[in-house]
Order: C-alpha cells, then structure tokens, then sequence
C-alpha cells in the first residue's frame, strides 16, 4: 500500500468515532519490507578481524573498538551470529543484505602473505556462511589484500567469477610490513593500478569503507585523548573522504570513467563540500594537484554512490540527494555498529522524501546496480 | 530537552546492551509542550452556528457539514465540549487556543439585524464561556456581522478593547437578505471600508475563514455530485484564495499597509500559485485588475500570516516558509474538525524543519502576534 | 559539459588574472540545449481558435484574452508564424515542441456538427504546418470534439494512428448548445465513457489544459471586476484543479488504471493541496463523493504528470517533485502566452535542482513518455 | 524593491511588446545593496603576514598559497590594498566588512614574544588602517598571541575596549617554540582557559578560522602530493571542523555557555554531520571523550554561528540553515580569496532562499550580533 511510504501514518481516522487516535505519544511505523543494505559488517573465525594483526595501539588499543563494554561485546557477539542477524533483518523489513569483512580486516594485516592467504580464506568463509546458505538473504562483497595489488586482482576475479562476489570493499588505506616498522598505502598509489584494471575489467563495484587515521595522523585528535572523534564520530569521514579526494586527483576515473565507487555515511561529507573543493581547486597551480580531466562534482555524479549506512537525517540525506541525484543513493545500516531496528524505524517513518524517491533508495536502486530481484512479502 | 524538537528519538541507543531498542513498528513521541493553535472552532447555544440561518440547502444540507454521522455527531458535541477540549489540549501539549465561532455563524445568518445582535451576544459568550473561564489557556477572535460594516466596526471595538478579543474572523462572504433572495457581499466591496478603517485603527488581525461557494457557483463541483468537493476538500480553499486575492486586487494593503490577515491551511495554496499571479497579472491590461501597487508576492509577505490548521505534510509546510518566511507561519489544528493528537503528532514528530524554526511556528510567532506569554511545563 | 546544469557559471576564475570577473550585475546563462516543451499553442486558419465560437461575452469579450493590446497583438499573432516560433526555439535551446490547438479551440464551438468537422480539418492542419514541414522540431497533440464523444473516440483513433499524434489535448469543459443555450459538460460525465476507452485502447496521455470558469461561475471574480483573476492568474488553475478531482473521485483510474493526464502549471497545486484533499475526503460519508478506491495523492502519483507551463519558481517546483517524484515532471512553456527565452533563462540557469534531475525534466522524461529522440548540438 | 530579493528578474515582461525580452543566454543580476562581510582578511605592512614566521615548508613553500602564480600576485597585492576593495565592495553591494589579520598571521609567528608584540602592533595597524580611516565600511577581529594566553585575554580586552574591536579571529592551532622544534596548540587545551574566561567576560564572538593540518599530519594529502587538497579544498575544512569539535567535547560550552564561536565556510561540514557524530559518541565509553554535557548539535545551534565565506551552493546553504536556523547563518566572501563579485553576484541572484531569510543572511543577522546599522543607498 503506497501509504507505507508516506511517512507517519494518519489514515484511518475517526475509525472509533473519537478524535483521540493515538495512545499519547505513540505512532505506529509502517514497516516497509524488502528493504536492501549494502554496509553490513561480519566477522571471521580465521581472526579477530575487527583488530589489527598483530596488534597495534591505534586509539584506545584496538582499530576500531573504542566502546562501551556492554556495546561492544553486543557487537562482537553480533558480527558471527548469523541467525541474530537474520531475526533483526525480518523485524526491520531487511530483504537482502551484502555482507562484508569488518574493518580494519585484511587492511590491518601487516604481512603480505599472510594478508593474501587470509583474503581468500574470508571470502571462502562469507561464500558459505551467507550467500551458500541463505542466497535469497545475502550477497557479499570480496576482500582483498592490496598489499600485493596483482594477487589482489587475481582474488577479486576469483570471488567475483566463482562465488558471486558483488563487489569488493575496502577499508580505507592498507598498512604493510610489521606492527613496528610499516608503510601505509592509499588506492590512489601508482602500485594499485593491476587492482583497478581488475576492477574496470570485472565491472563491479569498489565499495570504499572508512577507517580511523593512522596513529601517526592523531594529532588533531589529541592522540588518544578523544578516542570516538577519532573513530566512527569525526576522523572516519575525515579519513574516506581525503582517500575518495585522492582517486579522483589520481585520474583514476578519466583513464578508467566506468568505475563506480559507493561511499558509505551519506558519501561522507562530500555533497556539503563539493562544490567548495571545486571552486578552490581553481585556484590552485594547473597540473600540481594531479592529472585530473574533470571537476570533483563530475567524478561525484558519475563515478561514486553513496549509502546511507549510520545517517538518520532528512537534511543530510536531502543534500546528498541534490547533489548526487536519487538514482544513486542507497539506504544501509551498518549492522551491527548500527541498530537495523533504528535505521528502519527512521527510513520507513520518514516523510521529507517522495514515494517514489524512498522506493529507490529502499532497494530499487540496488536491484538495478547489482542485478537483484529481492522478493518480499509486504508485512 | 532540545531533542524534543528534532523529531523521531534515536537517543538511548543501546541502553538496555541490545541493539532492538524499539518495539517492532512503533515510536514514541516526543510531546512539545506549550503549543498555541489558532483556527479552533466553537459553536453557540444561542443558534447551530453551524449551517446558515434560516437554513437554506447549500449542498447537502448545511453549509458546513457533509460528515459521515459518527463523525458528524462527535464533531458537533466537541463544539461546544470545553472539557473534552481542555483534556485534548493537554493530551496534545497545546498550551493555548485562540477560540472563534464556528463557520458559516454571523455571516450565514441572512438577516442583518439578526446578525448583529447575534454576533454581540456570541462574543460575550465566548468571553465568559473561554476567557473568563480559563484565561491562562482560552484567547478569542471577535465576530461580527458584516451585514453592516459600520455596525461591525463598532461591535469589533467593543470586543476588543472590553473582552479582550485577539483580533475577529471572518467566515468568507456573508449572505444578506432572506434565504430565498439575498446577496453575496466580498470583503473587498466599497461598502466593507469602514470595518477596514476600524481593523486599521485597532491594529488586530483579521482571519480569514473558508466557506465553501455560494450554491449558485458549485457547477465545477457537480452541484452536489461531490459534496466534499465544494467543501473542506477542495472548494473551502478556491473560494478562500479567490477572496484573497480579492483583497490583493482591491487595494485594500495599500490603503493600509499595517493590516495583517490570517489565511488557514498554509495559506490556502497561495505560497506554491503566487509566483505565477503575479507573472499572468503582468500582461493583463494595466489597471483593469483594480487598483493595487505591489505584486501579490509583496502583499503575502508583508499582509498575511499562514496557521497550519489542518496541514500535516512536509512539501506543504516547508514551501509556504519558503514563501512567507518562517516568522510568518504558525502551528495551528482547526479542532474539532481535525485531531488536536493528530496535529500535535505530525508537527511534534516532524524532523523536516529546524528547531529554532519549530519553536518560531509552535508558538514563538503567536507570542509575538498576540503579545502572549504561555507559560507551561514541559511534559 | 555538466557546468551547464549547475546554475550561473562559476568557473574560469581569475581567467584574466582579476577577481573582478563579471561586468558589475550581469550574468552569462549557459542555455541548455535540446529541451522538449509540451503545452505550446497554436492558432488555427479555419476560425479564431481563441474565442467561442459564436462569440460570447465570457470575462471581458473573448474566452481567454483580457490582455493589454500590445500584448495581445503579439501573441495572437505569434500563434500562427512557424518561422519566429522556430527561431524563438532556437534562441532558447528548444530542440522539440508538441503543439496543440489554443484555448478554448473545439471546446469553445457550440454546435456539435460544426465543432466535430473542425477537430478533424485543425489536426490535418496541425499535421501538415507542423510535424509533415519539421519533423524533426513538432509532434502534435490531436484536439477532438467532446460534444460526441464517440466522434471523438473516432478522430481521436484517425489522429493518433494515421498523423501520429501524440495524444489529445482538451481545453476543460465543453460548451454544447448554441451561444444562448448551451451546458457545460466536465469529462467525469457519464457521457464521455467512449473517449476514455479509446484513450485506454491506444495508450496515449491525455493534456487537461484550462479554461476560465462558465460565464455564470464567476460571482468570486467579481463577475468581470478582475478580468485577469477569472483568466490565467487564478481562475484557469482553480478550474482545472477541480476538472482534475472530479476525473479522480469519478472512479476513472480504478476502470482505466493505465489513463495518463498530463497537466501544466506543476499541476495546478494539486501537489500543494492533496495531502489535505485526502485527509479532508475520509471525513465523508463513504462513497457520497464518488466511485474511487484509491486516494487522491494515488492517482497524482500513478496517473499524472505535471508541466512546467508557466512556472518559474523553485519552491513550486520542489514541492511538485516531492509529491510526484522527478520522473513524472516535464518541463513546457506556454508560448506564446509565456516567453520561450524567459521560460529557457529561469530553468537553464536554476541551481536548486540536482544535475540529474534537470537532465530528466528537461528532456528525459519526454523523450520516454512520447518515445522520442531530440538530436541536439550543444551549445 | 522587494523583486531585488527573489533571484533573477521576470518582470518586466512585454515592455516592448516582443517575447524575445533578453539578450540570448545573459541576464541582468539585481544588486542587493549594504550587505555585511566577516571573514575578510588584509595583510600586514609589518611582515608577511600569510606566512609562518620564519618560514617552514609547510605544503609547497608557505602556509597558505599553493596559488597559481597570477592568482598567488593578485592575491598578495589586495590583502593591503584599500582602495582597491573598497571599489569591490561597492560593486559588489557590500556595505560593511570586518577585517581580520589573514592565515597564519601570529599562530604562525613560533616566537612567544615575537607573537606577543606582533599581535599587539597588528591590531593597532587595522584599526587606523580600517576602522579609523572608514569607520563607515569596517569594523577588524583583534588577533592576539595564543602562545600566552594570559597575555592574549590582556590584548584582546585591549582591543574591544580601546580599539573597538568587534571580536577575535584565531587561525586554528598555534605553533610554539621555533621553526625546527615547536609544539602544536589547540583551543581546547588546559592552558588556554584564561583566554576563554575573557571572551566569556568581555562578550565577543571568537572566528575560528583555518589553517592546513600541520606538516606532519599530511600523510592523507600525500605529503605535498596534492597541495590544494591539505589546503583550501580540503584539508582547512577537515582541520577546522576536528578544532570545533574539539571545543565541543572539552566542556567549553558547559563552563560558558554564552561564548559564540564562528565557523566560516558554511560551518565546514558541520551542519552535515553532526547528527552522526552524536549518534556515534553515544556509543563511546561514557565519559571518555570528555566532561561535555549535551549534544555536539546543541552546541552547534547555541554556541556557533555560520559564515557563507567561500560558499556558493544552494544545497550547502540549505543544510546549514535547517541544522542551525536562518538566524545564525551570515553571508561572507573571503577575499580577497574569493572574488567579491562572485559571490555577490551567487547571493544576489539566487531564487532558493525566501525574502525575509537573504535579508537576515544578507545583513540583518550580523548587524543584530555586532550591533550594527549599516546605511546604504540602494542601487
């Protein structure tokens, strides 16, 4: 029924001959089922991927972690619990999922051969784990590891060809060598180039996934000293969003304009800022920022989509609908960093955006982009 | 808490170590206390201010009230039902009502000296029943009878400066003369000008209330095919922003820059048709229009004040701030037409409009209209 | 290059080494090439198209031409010259026009006999100045005489599959009878069932264009007091708007899902209004307003589009896609009633529409409703 | 003339009796005279002021100019030529501009008591320069030495008692010791807390302006790989935004909660994201990111205004007013960065604002928070 998508519901009225409809203070939400999601975290029983191996103090000792004990060991226990996952998805009128390798994952892994063993090994895992045994719940993007960009390839052509992989995600820039004396490499890097012929190749998507600063890189953050501003609260978004800069300053997408990037957090920012970006580029030295053909806003309207995994907010997701357009915006959770329940409580309840526009970034959206047909029963 | 104005909850997260913090498919509210609302309708005992006066067959019966019976029975209990309002009220955080007669009243009562002496006994009654009774939450709009504009200048002088009146509303066109031959006089009609000059003196607003059109002008309705057609539906707000415009036209805020009229219903659709008013108006013949110096655009902008009486959609809502500025829009239900707890949930839900700015509509803008203080505690 | 759709330009900064880059208040508007219009009309050789035929005294003399006389003269007589048409398209980056029969046209003669002979003579001659001469530039919407509505089944099947039209536009109401006797006849009526299952049969949308209200329907204008509110400033929308309702409360859409309306204006602040169209419905006397099953908002959303006729408004525009969604909005213009180059400025240059979304309006829409394809060299 | 306000004219149409009204693909742009600029900065006749003092390599030679070299001259000539911008203001429609010392200035001078004199020296040098040689057209921001924070709190009294100053602009961190071996400075750390308790004492509002991330933390810029993205395109917004935010989790606002922060650049990114970063910190370790007491929005909406400075993007503006309200946001330029005339001529003409909103962006806001009345003569 269209009134699903119409925001609160205020139909119905005088159905009891009284005006007093609602118990005080409570609405019913319409769920709307069939919902797709493209950021959603798993673990690994191979390692505990949501660190660095080995281990480094990055923030508060782990890369990703600094939470509330009582949360954090909710979303530890989530990341593997594949029926817990299943549950929360029916309850929010969560159809499809492509699952992923939490972050840091194989990014954190400090030695090469142990990163491209393990890569394929997760992606072997996800393959049987979600897509083998529930293929109408799940799909999964591969890992990769990009310390060795031609073996990266040679992966992601493996998982894409012969377990289905819908994509690829990374998490952010990949450090390489030892937990005491490693190089940090970013996609932008001359060396990525065997990946991104992969890519261009294989014509999936690359979906690029935050991670917080290097350790090194702290210092806005006070070092240690506000942990969350350097994580999920600020330096996340910060951090993806210079990484995307960067792609699109390496020509990346003049030599290769059919690669497609999603972003996730409303494409992190950079909707607000692009327009800005532009106009100072302008001023800067021609050439010295890199051999880029096209403006940012070019690359932002045809090379990346943006998720809404972790946003529940009309205004930041208008903004991201002006300037990238509604036809590549997808909704997301990023479960279980991120309540399903809350995310669709927001979007199904949501009025500030069309019908037509909410089935799009519902799932139509990603049924056009991966080649979905997600088959619900209207709750 | 400022939380209360930003729409659906998702604070609390995690709470209680789970990730499922809402009931699957309801939300809680966050009730805004201290609301003030506007278009609140009140009937009389001394008539049914509800049809006109003799009864004549308006469209099917009466001029307002082509209900289903339940809900006809409940809405024309509530007129009159100062309990059941003030229980509403505080079920629905509204603070404090501005209460009028209830459309078509003084001005569906054909015979001028009825309606003269009706109007002054309807506003003493309102002012002991309302006012007097309750002056922390109950402001009244005057009525008079525009049979005789002089009489009803003297009438609105009396209302305001002896009962406290908050401004008068006007029911649209009245009809003078007896049921079966009367006529059908526009406050824009030379006669009107000593009432206008009194308005311009006093310097009360004047709300301007929908009737549906005169009987003799529903052909576009069917003549009866569509009741709620010609009615609430559709025909109150044509006809409203017909007479208008009338005003725009005549000159009328030229004459007196300072008068302020209230529209309902965002302003009837004005906000989303001014823009081109004004442009067709361009190529009329200069003058042929009436005598107005500035575009409707201007005279909206400076002359009119919008309620939200019965409006719970977002696009509405937010192009008639567009429009008017949001200094000039004000929350209001059109009670008991419309649920005081359906208004209240839409407006207290919505996340589409800024904080300060749903402060302004709540009831910051009434404040300062009215010269009022609602005191309350936040629920 | 994509700059064009962002608005006023503001690139090539600092080109001459100054900051004062602009001539002090002016702009450079990037014209956007290749745009499709939809409501253009034109005269007919076979009788003055823009009267009634015979004449009656409507507003101030004809049906819709209260203008000031320059104007008028201009405009009539652009109605029929194809070469400055052409070039005012060509100024304006107009690359395709669908013509249609001016206001009241057919609608406007009385006699049956008469008005269904000339439909058939005008759409040869629309044919054959129109889209035989330039078929490259025209398509054109067949008019038909709605006195028989099977004739107009009949002409309307020739049109569209002999002259490959690309639907009907009807002028409103009808007026059958003679000059001093004649009904008005809306297109819910009983009567015009065979029209619709012929629109249903070929599949092509049908364009509801105004006409100001029946002579006798215009007690809130004034009765010709306020020539141009009757006409295109207020009274062509508030008819139509209602013509529109009556379609959908008349149960069409529910027997003929698939019927598409086309209407101008951004459809007549119906987007505005039918949140609280339908709110203001469910208080009725279930099924006293008519046959339909779905709500208005439904019918808005699954069998309108809307024009941009005469828009130049962003606020309008935006609530328009909001309640519609930007596949279901074409821009138009309204020559010669409008400026094809004021028309072409305001949305060429508009920044408050997303790059996508302007490429769709613009000439993406059409080209999928009308299966076209305009050729166009960029400017 | 109110027109002047609603973006591009379309009045006016006819004057000539042809359609054909404008001058294919140019437009005149409506001048909106006496409109106010605060993040203006000037040079200084007592060192390089747009330099570190001395000179490190920060990105390609100096703190802030990665500039093409005609821009790079350009530039550096209007930070001191008065004459020059008081010809931009005027054809620009800018009445009243408060000047402020340009980046680095004294956060880049790593001499304790160099920075100490040299502050004091440039705030008497803007004041004769500016305010005292035009009292009419500027109104300076003091800058003082955050080195020594007492001593700053000593200055900045002087300058806002004796000097008039009209508030403070730090640019961001301040770099202490010399150019070999010196410690970076937030806002937010414990030594500063003299300097706040006098910005709280004396009631003016702090600008935090830019600066690029420190050299060492240019790892995500590619260490002078792309220059532009550590400086203006990027990493000044992402810098700033992580000092507010550092601001906001100190407790600042908890111990003031008058003090008032602006933030330039549409509040860098803040409006976007704040609503995220809230939802993140909630599931931090209590306490843990510091002694704040409410939401990073509540801060944003009480303790922050916004500067449209750079800022010539409708969606960007739009998200900034919904987030902070329309009475916190104020129209800015930057030069001579930015060109007075672009952004002036954006401003002016576009139509996505309502009336009332550009007024208060325009002038009204900032003259209401500096306590201004600027005189202009329209144009």
């Amino acid at each position: 029924m269209d009134y699903m998508f119409e925001g609160l519901p205020d139909a119905s009225l005088y159905l009891s001959g009284t005006l007093d409809r609602y118990t005080n203070g409570t609405a019913l939400i319409p769920r709307i089922a069939g919902k797709i999601a493209l950021e959603e975290a798993v673990g690994s029983s191979l390692w505990n991927a949501y660190t660095t191996l080995p281990a480094t103090n990055q923030i508060n000792g782990y890369d990703g972690v600094p939470f509330d004990d009582t949360v954090g060991a909710d979303i530890i226990a989530r990341l593997t619990d594949v029926p817990a996952r299943l549950q929360s998805m029916d309850q929010s009128g969560i159809g499809y999922v492509i699952v992923s390798l939490t972050s840091p994952g194989i990014e954190g892994i400090f030695d090469t051969a142990n990163a491209t063993s393990l890569a394929k090994q997760a992606n072997d895992e996800m393959y049987a784990n979600y897509v083998q045994a529930y293929p109408d719940r799940f799909g999964f993007f591969a890992t990769v590891a990009m310390h060795d960009p031609s073996a990266a390839a040679t992966e992601l052509e493996r998982a894409v060809t012969q377990l289905g992989a819908k994509g690829v995600l990374i998490n952010g820039y990949s450090q390489i060598g030892s937990a005491s004396n490693y190089t940090v490499q970013y996609l932008d890097e001359d060396q990525c180039e065997p990946f991104w012929a992969k890519v261009a190749e294989l014509n999936v998507p690359v979906y690029l996934h935050p991670r917080p600063p290097p350790p090194s890189q702290q210092l806005l953050y006070g070092n240690g000293k506000y942990p969350m501003l350097a994580h999920a609260a600020y330096g996340f978004g910060a951090e993806t969003t210079g990484h995307a800069l960067r792609l699109m300053l390496s020509g990346l997408f003049d030599r290769y304009p059919a690669i497609q990037i999603i972003l996730g957090h409303a494409a992190e920012a950079l909707p607000f800022l692009v327009h800005r970006i532009d106009t100072r580029l302008e001023i800067g030295v021609p050439g010295a920022d890199g051999p880029y053909n096209q403006t940012m806003k070019h690359y932002l309207q045809n090379n990346f989509y943006a998720t809404l995994a972790g946003i529940r907010r009309l205004s930041t997701v208008r903004n991201t609908i002006e300037e990238m357009g509604e036809d590549r915006v997808m909704w997301s959770v990023d479960y279980p960093y991120e309540s399903n329940e809350d995310a669709a409580n927001w979007f199904d309840a949501t009025e500030g955006l069309g019908v037509e526009t909410k089935k799009k970034i519902g799932w139509k959206n990603a049924e056009r982009i991966f080649n979905l047909t997600v088959t619900t029963t209207a709750s």
